[in-house]
C-alpha cells in the first residue's frame, strides 16, 4: 500500500462521517428541487479535503473529532456553494462527471441553491455546535466569513483580470490565495478552535493549511496542463486553449521573448487552435522552464506546510496531515 | 405634516446612521470593482426599512440603539445581496432608477458581489458586536441564517412555480412569507435580542414584523398593478403583461369563470399584449374583487401587526413601529 493509498483510506473514513451529517441537513422537504440542486455536486463525489483538514486539525490539538463534524461539513457546504457559482461564471457544463447545477436546472436554481448552501454552512456551525462555548462558535464563524470574503475577492480577481497576457505572478498568487488557500487555512483554524487548541496551535495549523492550499492549487493547475488525454479526459494543452490562468502559463508569458510571446498568444484562449499549434506552444512552455518552475513553487509551499507542523509532538493526526501534503505533491490527476 | 411624513423623517434619521456604517465597511480596497458593484444599489437609494425595524425594536425593549447599528446594517447587506441575485433571476435591467448590477458589470461580477454582501452581513454581526454577550451574537446569527434560508426557499418557489395559472393562494403566501416576511421578522428579533429583550418581547416583536412584512409585500404587489403610469413609470397593467405573481392576479384566476380565465390568460405574461386587451383584463380583475381582496388581506396583516405591539407599554418606539404599519398601508408608490 502506498502512502497515497493510506491517505485515501483516511480521507474516505472522514468522508463517511461528513456525508452522513450532510445527508441529514439536506433532507429534501417540500422544496425538492432546491435540495436536489444543492446536494447534486456533493453527491457526485469529491474527496472532502476541507472537512478532512478540519477534523484532523481538531484531532491534532487533542479535541473531540465528533464535535468537529458539523464544522467540517460547514466548509464542504461553503466549498460546494463556490463550485456552483464558479461553474456559472466559467460557463462549465461538467464537473465530477455530471452536468453542473446550472446546466441541469438552469441559472436561477443554480444561483439560489448556491446561496442556500452558503446559508447552510452557517446553520451547521450555529445549530449543531452542541455545548461548545459560544465564544468558540463566534470565532469559527468569523473564520468562515473571512474565508468567504477572500473567495469572493479571488473570484473577482479571476473574472476581472484584464487579459491573461497582463497577469503577473503576484496577481496569480493573490487569486489562488483567495480562491483556495484562504479556505484551507480557515478549515484548519476552525478545527483547532473546536478542538480547544491554544492561540499558537491555531496559528501554526492555519499556516500549515494555507501553504497546503497553495500547494494543492499549484499542482492542480499544472496537472491540468500536463496530464495526458486519458487521465484528464481532455486533450493535452486544453488549459492553453481555454486561456486558463495558471502559473504554468503566466510564468511562460513573463519569460518568453517577444517572438515566443506572439507564438503563445496565437493559441491562448483560441478555441479553434489546431492541435499542432497547441503542441508547439506546449513544447515552448516546457522549454521555457514553466513546468519546472510551477513544480518548484509547489514544492516550496509544501515544505513550508511541513515546517508549520514541526512544533507539534508526533501523533497519528500529525502524520496524516504530513501525508496529505505528500498526497498533494504526488497525485497525478 | 402627515403621519407618513413623520415616518419618512424617522426613516431618514436611521438611514443616516446605517449609511455611515455601511460606507465604512464597504470602503474599496484594491478590488474597486467588487466594492463598487456591491454598494451600487445601496447607494442608489432605498428606505432602509429593515435596519429601521432592527433599530426601533432595539429601542422598544430599552436597548442601546447605537449598538444595534451593525446588526441593522447586516440586514441591509443581506437585503441588497438578494436584490442583486433577484435581478439576475428576473432579468431586470433597472432598479431604483439605475441599471441593475448585472446589467452594469455583467453576470459574473453580479453573482460574486451578491455573495460578497451576504458574507459581509455576517462580518458586520461578528466583528462589530463590541462587548455584546457572545450568546446574543450567536442567537442573532441564527436568525440571520434562518431568514437567508427562507429567502432562498422563497426564491426557488418563485422561480420554479409551474405556471402562474396553477399558483394557489397558499403558494403565494408561502412565497412572500419566505421572500419578505421572514426577513422582517428576523430584523425585529435581532433588534430585540441586541437590546436585551426577554423571550416574550422577542417573540412579539418577531410576530409584529412578520405581519408587517406580509402587509408591505401585499401592498407592493397591488400598487404595482393599480398605480397610474406617472407614479409607477410603467403602463397600468404591466404586472399582468409581465405575468408577475401577485395576489391580485392569483385571486382573480381562482375566482374567474372558465371564460374569464381564458380572457385573463390571453394577456398574462404576453409581452406584446395590446393596451386595450390589457385594460379589459385589468377591469375584469377589479370586477372579480381581486383588488378589494388584496387590500383586505393587507389590512388583516396590518391589524395583526398592531395587535402584536399591544402588550408593550406606550413609548416613542412603539408609536414609530405602529406608524410604520400605517405608512405601509397608506403609501401610494
Amino acid at each position: 500500500m502506498t502512502k497515497g493509498d493510506s491517505t485515501m483510506i483516511k480521507l474516505n473514513q472522514c468522508a463517511d462521517k461528513i456525508n452522513k451529517f450532510i445527508n441529514e441537513l439536506l433532507t429534501p422537504g417540500r422544496l425538492g428541487v432546491l435540495y436536489e440542486a444543492a446536494s447534486h455536486l456533493i453527491k457526485a463525489g469529491g474527496k472532502r479535503l476541507r472537512p478532512y483538514i478540519v477534523m484532523k486539525s481538531c484531532e491534532l490539538v487533542g479535541g473531540d473529532v465528533e464535535a468537529s463534524v458539523p464544522f467540517a461539513a460547514a466548509f464542504e457546504f461553503l466549498h460546494n456553494f463556490t463550485l456552483i457559482h464558479d461553474d456559472i461564471m466559467d460557463n462549465d457544463n461538467f464537473r465530477r462527471g455530471v452536468p453542473t447545477v446550472h446546466s441541469q436546472w438552469g441559472l436561477n436554481v443554480a444561483i439560489a441553491s448556491g446561496d442556500f448552501l452558503f446559508a447552510k454552512s452557517y446553520e451547521a456551525m450555529t445549530k449543531h455546535s452542541r455545548d461548545m462555548p459560544c465564544s468558540s462558535v463566534k470565532a469559527c464563524i468569523e473564520r468562515l466569513t473571512d474565508s468567504a470574503i477572500a473567495i469572493c475577492e479571488g473570484q473577482i480577481l479571476d473574472t476581472t483580470f484584464p487579459d491573461l497576457i497582463e497577469v503577473t505572478e503576484k496577481d496569480y498568487f493573490s487569486m489562488i490565495g483567495g480562491k483556495t488557500a484562504a479556505l484551507f487555512k480557515a478549515c484548519a483554524e476552525v478545527g483547532a478552535i473546536v478542538g480547544g487548541g491554544d492561540q499558537k496551535e491555531i496559528e501554526y495549523l492555519g499556516g500549515y493549511a494555507w501553504n497546503a492550499g497553495m500547494t494543492f492549487q499549484l499542482v492542480d493547475d499544472y496537472l491540468g496542463a500536463i496530464s495526458d488525454e486519458e487521465t484528464l479526459g481532455k486533450p493535452v494543452g486544453s488549459d492553453i486553449r481555454e486561456g486558463k490562468k495558471t502559473l504554468f502559463i503566466v510564468h511562460a508569458l513573463n519569460e518568453a521573448s517577444p517572438d515566443e510571446r506572439e507564438k503563445i498568444k496565437s493559441v491562448l484562449g483560441v478555441q479553434n487552435a489546431s492541435t499542432s499549434d497547441l503542441e508547439e506552444a506546449y513544447k515552448l512552455l516546457i522549454d521555457l522552464g514553466s513546468l519546472d518552475y510551477s513544480q518548484r513553487c509547489a514544492e516550496g509551499y509544501a515544505e513550508e506546510a511541513r515546517t508549520m507542523l514541526a512544533s507539534f509532538p508526533e501523533s497519528e493526526a500529525k502524520k496524516d496531515l504530513t501525508d496529505l501534503i505528500d498526497f498533494f505533491i504526488e497525485r497525478t490527476y
